[in-house]
């Protein structure tokens, strides 16, 4: 019998999909570069399954029905334009490639070009899950020809996660629109996670909560309007035993996070599209800050400490943390959703952003209660200029805000780092400042550089200039051509 | 007689540095792509002088001393490749092309690579001036070919700012070194722009300062640590009236800030570098985040507003907005510093740093006496990791700490946005921690996607896997690959 679909790539989350595929009744062909992965996988996770091995692209392409679909979990970049090079002549017009790894979203929107060219479908699919998601149910991003997707459409909507029966993935948008999608996705996982971490700094070397306490705050803070798959792992970390030595396996982990790279290109995107998003910057960059271990530790004997220790309410301040981590989070979606907004204008992928929230609920690692009032506003009013201006989280975040600020006070008083609470603190602010001070921005970059300005007392996109220290000339930097 | 150099691109920049080499004895052919220009600027600025007008890059090139100097001042981008490959048939080996404008260091870098396989030198050089800057002695950072540099280096340090006799011009480093090391110099001088910015709306918006008292303020602040041509010049700008309605300029400039794109390059290269410029970040943000204006109108009736004015002792937290602001900027110095010392690993730039604050000191937009400490503390320890390890700043900023946590406290609770001053602070305090929340972020991450992470136990490069919830297999994520 020929296969339904065949699979490249057998690492944690290729493995994963096709055992998902096969209990979803998809006959599955499978091949791995290195040929002991896959006969290991056959005999291992796979054993008792309809999972048929293959040992060359000519065999794994000769055992599908057609059109073919042939999915690829391989690393992105070089490989992925590699596998694709080397499937090209062995597949004819129709058949159709996918593109299920964490590629970026402008080698898709090449990929998707050039294959269109050549008669072939594509499609570039963000695959958001747990290892255990891919498993059991991920969230699916697929993007690209539209035709492609109908052709993929049941294998996608059965191994996908399900709310409430209703399987998390749609047909995202045109060419990258999938993993642009996934790249933001995972830019606000970062922000999550980056938010999640600041909020056990406060708590644990700040309010000095231990292991314990913290399980307890979290399996609480779970139980209310921070339900997320994120806060339900935290609670199980905290209570987590090293089997060796029985201390809190938490405590023995190095504080030195690694990255993959999506959260960099989410940050670097919307420094492209001017688009403010400094939740989640702040979360990469925390990264970034966390690996230099070596030099922390020199300045931490070096630079001024702080007098430590909390006066205050304790129980008040821990609940006022879950309000700060609470309205914090809602400040980042609110960038990755006034990202997304922008990308979808910028690169015509006609994105539906509610819609992309109900995706997210089941599957993926931002899962959570949460997303269920996102897709709600968008529902509402699907032109939303930014979460805020929704009324569910105008008001959720008016009613937080007094204790998010007592936080923040509380945390630079005590010398704990909170540069994702902070950033969207100063996010809020911003956003809700009719006037900020780029009026003076504007006023020195027309004194040294004649770059001139606009005015509140004339229409925009009239631009003028002032000779401020009675020296200028009257060339201004607008001209600047050669 | 021939001309010692030309140059190409009559806008305001290239204008002024044209009649700063002809004012200090080289004689200076000139064209520009529109001739009018060329004419208008031979018979208005340069009248009087010894430049010589071409009006063709073949006249521009016979008119040159061999070996010839041909300098753009052409806008970044297609038009610097244009008037190259225009120029490479009417030069011989030898000859030297000089990009004075803002390219992007790789257009450099690759530019260099090509040039030289022809044959040809090339530099690109960072010319940081403000307006009169360039007329009167910018700061001049040139990068690329070393011949080169000694080629031009006589004409460099005669029209390059004068700091105690010393020109602020140095051979910078091989290939892109030049402009990566002047687009720092921009991200830094956006940190500074943003760090006065907030600095005047916590002033003015929140302690109701009105221009007058402002000027006061700066005037004063100008006499001490923050002395700069920035803080000058925002005085300055605060003194400013309007001719028309003798209203304070800066009350008419619209709070909408632009941008040329060399801070956005700044931020977008540190995070491919992993090094957190957290500071420059903000404030490449905030000019985004003044760009919707017309949301921001919208939300600021909408969202949550905050009880305004500040109570408290008004000279005194004036006083401690000066610390800060002075505290901030050592961070912003200290991140892009630390961004130059890891590119000039990455892209074997060779960089001397002290050396750079030094050129830094005149010319350009933010010199500052502040610069003199930075020079000083690479000089007695040129390896130091971080300004803020140099005792000087060491003690600079912890005599300020006390001040900055206080005026952050109430900029948050009057609902100020100070993103650049926040993540100043997070820096300081997260360089100083010697253990960071990451931990968590790597126990998250071996949960959801077994990316496995490293113990305090253990000797670092050794990589372990919890099966958290008891489900997961042993399959880990770092095996990844097809």
């Amino acid at each position: 019998m020929s296969s339904d679909i065949g699979l490249i790539g057998l690492a944690v989350m290729g493995q994963n999909l096709v055992l998902n595929m096969d209990r979803n009744g998809a006959q599955v062909s499978v091949f791995n570069r290195t040929s002991a992965k896959t006969t290991d996988f056959i005999n291992g996770q796979a054993a008792g399954t309809q999972v048929k091995a293959t040992y060359s692209l000519e065999e794994l392409v000769a055992s599908l029905k057609r059109p073919r679909r042939v999915m690829l979990m391989v690393q992105a970049g070089k490989a992925v334009d590699s596998v694709i090079d080397q499937l090209i002549p062995l597949l004819e017009p129709g058949d159709v490639i996918i593109d299920g790894g964490n590629s970026h979203f402008l080698d898709t929107e090449r990929r998707s070009e050039a294959l269109r060219a050549m008669g072939l479908h594509f499609l570039g699919v963000g695959v958001s899950a747990s290892v255990e998601g891919a498993l059991w149910g991920p969230s699916i991003m697929p993007g690209g020809h539209e035709e492609a997707y109908a052709l993929m459409k049941p294998i996608f909507e059965a191994i996908a996660a399900k709310v409430n029966g209703e399987p998390c993935v749609s047909y995202i948008g045109p060419r990258g629109a999938g993993h642009y999608v996934q790249m933001v996705h995972n830019g606000i996982e970062y922000g999550d996670m980056q938010l999640i971490a600041e909020s056990y700094d406060i708590l644990h070397r700040g309010l000095g909560l231990n292991n314990e306490e913290l399980k307890d705050v979290f399996e609480r803070w779970n139980q209310g309007v921070l339900q997320s798959y994120l806060i339900e792992i935290t609670a199980d970390i905290f209570d987590h035993k090293d089997e060796a030595t029985g201390a809190a396996t938490i405590d023995l982990i190095l504080d030195v996070a690694f990255q993959k790279g999506t959260g960099k290109w989410t940050s670097q995107s919307a420094l492209d599209l001017s688009v403010a998003t400094p939740t989640i910057d702040a979360a990469v960059i925390a990264r970034g800050m966390s690996g230099i271990k070596d030099e922390r530790m020199a300045a931490s004997t070096t630079l001024a400490s702080v007098e430590p220790g909390f006066r205050g309410d304790w129980d008040t301040m821990i609940d006022a943390v879950g309000d700060a981590l609470y309205a914090a989070k809602v400040c980042s979606y609110a960038q990755g959703f006034a990202l997304l907004g922008q990308a979808s204008q910028q690169y015509v992928y006609n994105l539906n952003l509610g819609e992309l929230a109900r995706i997210w609920r089941g599957g993926c690692v931002i899962r959570a209660v949460f997303l269920n009032d996102i897709t709600s506003s968008f529902r509402v009013q699907p032109d939303l200029p930014n979460l805020l201006m929704a009324p569910f989280f105008r008001d959720a975040v008016a009613s937080r805000q007094s204790a998010w600020r007592r936080v923040l006070r509380a945390a630079i008083e005590m010398g704990i780092p909170t540069p994702a609470i902070s950033a969207s603190l100063a996010y809020f602010d911003g956003y809700r400042s009719a006037r900020l001070p780029a009026n003076l921005i504007q006023a020195q970059r027309d004194y040294f550089g004649a770059h001139t300005y606009e005015r509140i007392d004339r229409p925009r996109g009239e631009y003028y200039h002032t000779d401020w220290s009675g020296r200028g000339g009257d060339v201004t930097a607008n001209t600047y051509q050669a």
